[in-house]
């Protein structure tokens, strides 16, 4: 229980002074912050509630889109974004924030090399701020609107670009594990892992966004998966992240129950 | 013109004979058959058909499903319905029958190693035969129901188990065009590469099985994938192969008329 982290989209009725009550309340030490949430209450109102609650934040959702474009296909200056993202995370106390890097905007390798190109921008600025990014690669369903990075292969290359304390890479479980190299490729992560998020696929896959469950309703494997990241040296906390259409019509409180008991069951 | 093959799922609403007679018509040499359309119009009125109006068979889709079960959940025996449709392929006169080897059943490693097992089990019968299996990687959205092949690596490694003319692999756009990997992958398939699949990805992608759509209304870039599988010794047929409701809904000869032009544009 000491490493679970609610990312707060998995109870997304509830606003964030709900989210972080909710947490103390239920034991949760932990919880992933999204920034729409943040803006709603506050930046300086979040960090007060943190303090009065003693919740840490695991990460802060999101930066990125540097490839020019958002998944509605408007036009977006991801690293000015990011830029602040990174202000956020820092005044926060987010050791890490979260990055979806961008769909395919003109041709995919000029895509991936504009990825490459924003995080060489801003990965030193991060390092001022005491933020480190985490690179989190997307499912390949997601390839054309959200992330160019499709593999944790793909994300490593680029964070080893960089410092260890400045870009690291985020292994969330529904985006990685169909992925026939995943065990080599979180072992060659060692010392990179910034986070690692759980939940399960829906099958049949009916919504690319939102076809996820809780943990141990679906086809992945959690604890071989949290054994590979650990091995690999990651021992921060497991964010519980599920976008389910279904889990966001009820109680916040009914789904961190839930959450809780499906991270017993079948994660820790 | 001389490659462009016709998959049969593109002009679904066409029965067999409709279709051989469509592409004949249209100057399109080639077709790659389903063996549903195939038991419509019998086995043998099929080969008639295809020397009448001198169309050849690009492919046979298809066999596999060896994790003992259906997308939709059922058990079945893929090792036994793949040895029928190998028989199938050979008095048709294809010399590939296509893979789709089956979702998760169980957990991933094992399903992954019935796969291999039961490809170990075929290949010799497919060579004595005359026919090819080719081992197609389905999208990775598809790994817990149709396919735990999910990249051309993979099914290469299992694909140099066997001899060349037994079994080799197929490139399909749709399902690998994302992979940070394809063009090494393709490389390593030269002498390996049993067929090429074209089509374009819907954007947004709303469906997993149906977001497909003609070349040249998505993200893919044909030509270099084309040039790729080329480069890697392949000059066989060029099937385009689009699952679309819409396109469904349309009269056959409308839609292999706008495949036609579709593959001039942006394959050819």
């Amino acid at each position: 229980m000491d490493r679970l982290s609610l990312n707060q989209i998995t109870t997304k009725a509830w606003s964030l002074p709900e989210a972080v009550a909710g947490c103390a309340e239920a034991g949760v030490r932990w919880i992933g912050l999204w920034r729409d949430k943040v803006a709603e209450t506050g930046v300086e109102e979040t960090t007060r509630l943190l303090k009065e609650y003693d919740v840490g934040v695991s990460s802060l959702c999101r930066g990125g889109f540097f490839t020019g474009i958002t998944p509605e296909g408007s036009p977006v200056d991801g690293v000015a974004q990011t830029r602040e993202a990174i202000d956020e995370a820092a005044t926060l106390g987010a050791d890490v924030l979260v990055l979806v890097v961008g769909g395919v905007h003109g041709d995919l390798a000029t895509s991936r090399q504009r990825v490459a190109d924003a995080v060489g921008e801003l990965a030193p600025y991060a390092g001022e701020r005491g933020v480190r990014l985490g690179l989190e690669p997307l499912h390949p369903m997601q390839c054309a609107e959200r992330s160019v990075l499709s593999t944790v292969d793909q994300a490593l290359a680029i964070a080893l670009e960089h410092p260890a304390e400045q870009v690291g890479v985020i292994v969330d479980e529904f985006h990685v594990w169909w992925d026939p190299r995943i065990e080599e490729s979180i072992a060659a992560a060692t010392g990179r892992i910034a986070g690692f998020h759980v939940c399960d696929q829906k099958v049949p896959l009916t919504d690319t966004l939102l076809g996820r469950a809780l943990p141990g309703d679906g086809p992945i494997d959690h604890r071989h998966l949290k054994a590979c990241v650990e091995a690999a040296g990651y021992t921060g906390p497991i964010e519980v992240e599920v976008f389910d259409a279904d889990l966001w019509r009820r109680p916040g409180g009914e789904v961190l129950a839930e959450t809780v008991k499906a991270y017993r069951d079948h994660v820790s």
